[in-house]
């Protein structure tokens, strides 16, 4: 079996699907939680499914480093072995080599780093990255990609799009397992003929779906959601389109409304742990005094298993005694939050609605809040490192 | 509705009991996991009741420190604010204020302590310590007693416990919440005549139950065994009985073969998170390299939620990469194993057949093994930087 993806609806840009997977069918739109190493970080899976999740992602970066792709294989793939045998994707290992690994050099033939875990040296090529990703089972892989932080310089975006295009090529050679779709990547920073040229060379190697990469690295939002529009339209139509690193609730609207399917991002789970949690009213953070004595839960109303049977003031006292139970009820509250956010987002498509949805969804979302700059603080600061 | 005790059976001196709470019964023999904080640390009160827990206790002077013992009252007592709706003992603060405190200085009037959290003085008085319990609602509350090391001495020990017998004097004046039971405590460490004179003057008084402490915390084993023997033999039979800060598997099977009923201890769930599970094999770590490649649960048969949906293979990877997970995981299990061997011991306690499952059980859990010496090695150095 394959993976396929159906094209169900439309409303302007927005749309509607299911991918299916050899591991089960993902309702599309979809937020994928970062599973890195193994684990979304505090849940067990069948809390994930309670919270609807659809997919997961695993990053192959840090199970190429521990407990190896090969020990992976052997106890029967990503899927089975983290006990969730459902949909996963990974990516190529590329993003985190290059802004977590030591001594980083990008060579044409792949990307040089040593581990901080024990200090070897390893070479990331997109054909290791396509057998570590088969390795690993998921069923959705991502080709190796060049990585950079945000700059105007389009020379150096131009360099290391046509890099990342080269690198396209030879991943889709050494790509084999039948069961597994390979999506591409379109780079290109923030210039729209950049974009032209790289959605318009990836498209031609007949790429299983489409990932927009280079996004949400410290530009200004209005510059990603104008560059996710103007990529989202120069992909095939019938094609999954999955956005790399993106999370916010505002910005998975926005980019809903722009034509993407599939969303990855860590943030929804590592806001959670420092408290700030997602709610129908706004963003909440429930380590502040001001829920130290509300008996009903974070959010009135909201079905995730942390506010049917917790206080707000239960978990507040939770988090700020460290205890590790806070960090999951709140990131189960937040995945709970963005899976019905999509679900919501795919039944107002379904019915002509999406854009009263949206506009009403982003009275509540907008502008950007602190932990969103936090972690583009975060992400800049890491590629920063490996820019000169 | 008040607390009251069962006598079902008896084999020798094991005895089989339910007792019954306004927070529901506890059969017994019983292990109660600690709620140090108001949570079993990493697990969910659903959790807890999945792995056939009974009964926890809380920590008087964790929660009187944070969130505050009137705090808790106010969101419906400890047993409702953290989820748990099930029975709940609380201990009487001492222990944790003499070994965690600062600058802490035993008064005849009650022990003084500087908060660790905010530098602020305190005194806790038996009084006090009844008000505490009383406010966070717990079904069984402990009197406060004068915590010692280990010694030789005589009459170190013997003064402190006759502080103790004035003190439980003062905490049975002071109780008077008619739905808690107040238990007193046994002290006068391993001289069978203290022990002696010790719960005849407890027993005088006329509490609800009866918990023997100052054991467990450096003395050779064989003393621990002695000294519950001889002082459960002094307790009247058709009381509940609790050992305090007992919890390794082959203590609990001794010290039931010895008459104790009620246990509690943080052992076995501190223990699984540096990766410690108890089996029917006797003791493993699964982070050991011989889990790594184990596609098998960490015990076969085992019907708790790790070994029913997890290898050892995975729960090998996310101690290794200290995922938080997998410090649930490990708790769940020794919970688990715990609980069942308390389910194990009733039963044979009830077909008369006790002495045959001790033996047998014995086998695989004897002598202690690194973690009890650990444990015991941390309450020994925590209680000795207050002896002088």
């Amino acid at each position: 079996m394959s993976v396929t993806f159906d094209l169900v609806g439309t409303d302007g840009a927005a749309r509607v699907g299911v991918l299916h997977t050899p591991h089960g069918d993902v309702p599309t739109p979809a937020f994928l939680p970062v599973a890195t190493q193994g684990s979304v970080k505090t849940v067990a899976p069948q809390e994930l499914r309670e919270a609807g999740v659809p997919m997961v992602l695993g990053n192959t970066y840090h199970l190429f480093l521990r407990p190896g792709v090969e020990r992976v294989r052997s106890l029967g793939g990503l899927s089975a072995f983290m006990g969730w045998n459902g949909p996963v994707m990974t990516d190529s290992g590329g993003f985190q080599a290059y802004s977590l690994g030591s001594r980083v050099r990008v060579r044409e033939e792949g990307l040089q780093f040593q581990s901080p875990v024990d200090g070897s040296v390893h070479l990331l090529t997109p054909e290791g990255s396509i057998a570590y990703q088969e390795a690993l089972g998921s069923d959705v892989a991502m080709v190796l990609d060049q990585c950079l932080a945000y700059t105007q310089d389009q020379e150096v975006i131009r360099s290391a799009m046509e890099r990342t295009h080269r690198w396209a090529q030879r991943s889709r050679a050494a790509h084999s397992d039948a069961r597994q779709a390979l999506f591409g990547i379109v780079q290109g920073g923030v210039f729209p003929d950049l974009r032209e040229t790289s959605a318009a060379l990836v498209t031609s190697l007949g790429f299983a779906g489409y990932a927009i990469g280079g996004l949400s690295v410290g530009e200004p939002k209005a510059m990603t959601y104008a560059t996710v529009a103007a990529t989202a339209s120069l992909l095939p139509q019938e094609q999954p389109r999955h956005l790399l690193g993106v999370g916010s609730p505002e910005d998975l609207v926005e980019c809903v409304a722009r034509g993407v399917d599939l969303f990855d991002c860590a943030l929804p789970t590592r806001v959670a742990r420092h408290g700030a949690l997602f709610t129908s009213q706004g963003r909440v953070n429930v380590t502040s005094a001001a829920f130290k004595t509300r008996q009903g839960p974070v959010e009135e109303g909201c079905d995730c298993f942390a506010c049917r049977h917790f206080s707000a003031a239960y978990l507040n006292h939770l988090l700020r005694a460290s205890e590790l139970l806070g960090l999951r009820l709140a990131t189960i509250h937040n995945l709970r939050f963005v899976a019905r956010t999509m679900e919501q987002m795919r039944e107002a498509i379904l019915k002509g609605a999406f854009s009263a949805f949206a506009e009403d969804f982003l009275r509540r979302y907008r502008p950007a809040h602190e932990e969103e700059r936090v972690e583009q603080r975060r992400k800049r600061l890491a590629i920063r490192a490996r820019v000169t």
